[in-house]
């Protein structure tokens, strides 16, 4: 898994880093940030599933095909989401504005977008921070850079691991945000992996799809997902290590640290779930199939009864059998076994009474919860992280634009 | 449509109803109904499509296939939900308790359960007032029936509408109770439909479905059903008019009455929302197919976002957009339109500015809201009512059992 390491995306060698305020937010607050390599390298990438897809998204996997990249800018408070053709032209436009910045090909100046929907991208705003923030560039950026792709997030999301490999110490950073309820389609989640490590593109794009699977992917929905969902994943080979190739040792201890650098930030963003109170994470195991595992968990995580009946402390589940059992696969509510935090509430399709509901309902004061549903079918499971529906979920979502 | 009148389930001729309080609920409130008429006729019957169903849901199915009935119980207070085989036997005593205070056959009394899943019904209290159900049964006794079915309801809902047919009235009257985000599979929808009007079971199941698909079915969505939603329709026969057969204007008087009272009822329970401070139509047109329709319809319906904007008085079409896009069948971005009570906010795929959207805001503070979606697709629609999602809502569901 490596060793934790201060810093986040600049703690790889050759990686620097900035964030500035460029006025697209209102509240004037960092909205602009920068990630450049001293040299190029190979790029790989994961992109929303939504059938409508911001103008970054459509702009960066035409970019992806060249598979090489050196910098990336992505800015908060517009989404350039919903802009048609202008929309596509800005986020070309702030690509050569980046290259221009930087003496680097515009084939190599990634971009990404997160905010308001529907509103064109600021390009002036844009225009007059690129210098600043090609300035400003340095090793400790990283903060700045974290803060400024923050929109509803309380807090910045980063770390970096590090772990030797053959000779070489190899280093992998990362930041993100999102905390839109967690699932993408409630929010825009964006990722951004760096690592010095020396590996392929393609090599590089399994891993980095690996390490999404049961993190970045796993607190999310199938199919349910935001117009600008992205996670991009830059090598810059400055650690000059074997070039790490599949099936070897190396490639284990890198897949680790990789899927171990997904994994702390997209649990960073379930616990800054809009208004969350509580981090949960449903566990479906004893499904015929891994696809219904997930539909089962998809269900119980999307459910507002379920989700305020935890804010609540209320271990109530017999929401959570109803939730089952529209979930779509067929259950035997007779062979179901529901446990909190490792304590039975239901066996054999039973509750198990007041008593046992009273001693989960005070352990469900603490901030985490394991909810596992055991169906008594077959070998199949599914995990997925989530967080309780709150008040202040509402307040949030009811001004965000305000 | 029939004109309005006065009453509820016991305005068609022969039917009398009441409602106690026999401690089922915690708050002592009313909590248990009966409707009876003087004679036995059809019944006809729609059940959660829930995979996981109440006793009184499967009990109910079996005794649907007599085709014939008199009385319904109804308790609140206790869904008798995943309570396995004694739920099924206390089901069926309730059945034949409710028969043996009114002297019928237990195959006619029918019975219906609402509240919390999962706790063994208190057959007790419902033995010990079933004779006071009995003793109570009146013309006027519609109110506290239709008050006795209510659970996280603010108010009851019923409704009475008559007609001529041929030479005689014939008359519709209703109950229903929900008011869980609408949608069944957030609380229980329970409706009760009775009638005096001559017509054979099989006319009566086909004008209940009918009657049932743009009311019922157009608040809820497909698959996300509560373990007990159940709607009855008895017949009792006691307006004399000339069955009633199908492609006839008789026919069509009826079905008229009959779906303006189940319309009737589900708006009120939209209206009634939990914690609801907005009805909303979303109206999905232009659409490839119905089926692709209703997938638009149904994910902006429950798109936490787009709800929380509304209640916030926000014309958020971004989210709108963006529920579109995850929604399944492709859309195409650039030919959408968007009104707000038919005031344009997105046209061709372009939102129309600050200007516009300030006039809807403004409008927005109003009390109903429709949504119209023209995707530029093709030729079919669909309708759904919803309601915007709001702190109150959460309250509600986070103190239900407590």
């Amino acid at each position: 898994m490596g060793t934790r390491i201060k810093g986040g995306v600049t703690a790889p060698k050759g990686f620097l880093a900035s964030g500035i305020a460029a006025g697209i937010k209102k509240n004037k607050g960092l909205d602009l940030a920068l990630i450049a390599s001293e040299v190029p390298g190979p790029i790989a990438g994961l992109f929303t599933r939504n059938r409508v897809q911001a103008a970054p998204v459509l702009w960066g996997k035409q970019q992806l095909k060249g598979g090489i990249g050196q910098a990336i800018l992505i800015n908060s408070g517009n989404a350039n989401a919903f802009t048609g053709r202008e929309g596509l032209a800005n986020a070309k436009e702030t690509s050569r504005l980046v290259a221009e910045a930087l003496h680097i090909s515009p084939r190599l100046a990634f971009i990404g977008s997160t905010g308001v929907i529907g509103v064109p991208l600021p390009m002036e705003a844009i225009a007059n921070g690129i210098p600043k923030l090609v300035a400003k560039l340095s090793r400790n950026g990283h903060q700045q850079a974290a803060k400024a792709i923050m929109t509803t997030d309380t807090r910045p999301k980063a770390i970096a691991l590090q772990d030797r490999i053959g000779r070489h110490t190899v280093t992998v950073g990362g930041m993100a945000k999102g905390s839109g309820m967690i699932h993408p389609d409630m929010a825009t989640m964006l990722g951004y992996i760096t690592t010095d490590a020396v590996i392929d593109r393609a090599t590089l794009q399994l891993a980095l799809a690996e390490a999404a699977r049961h993190t970045f992917n796993s607190i999310s929905v199938d199919g349910e997902t935001s117009t600008n969902d992205t996670v991009l994943c830059l090598a810059n080979g400055q650690a000059g290590n074997l070039p790490i190739q599949s099936g070897t040792a190396p490639h284990t201890r890198f897949q680790s640290m990789l899927s171990e650098v997904c994994h702390h930030l997209a649990m960073e963003i379930v616990r800054d779930g809009e208004g969350a109170t509580k981090v949960i994470e449903f566990h479906v195991e004893q499904a015929n199939t891994e696809k219904a595992a997930k539909q089962f968990a998809n269900t119980l995580a999307t459910s507002p009864l379920v989700k305020t009946a935890i804010f609540g402390a209320d271990p109530n589940w017999g929401r959570i059998v109803a939730a089952l059992g529209r979930s779509g696969p067929p259950v035997n509510p007779g062979k179901i076994r529901i446990t909190f935090n490792g304590i039975a509430i239901v066996e054999a399709g039973k509750g198990l009474g007041p008593e046992v509901e009273t001693k989960i309902k005070n352990m469900m004061k603490r901030s985490t919860l394991t909810i596992t549903v055991s169906l008594g079918q077959g070998q199949a499971s599914f995990r997925i992280w989530t967080t309780d529906l709150t008040y202040d979920y509402v307040k949030i979502n009811a001004s965000y634009r305000s």
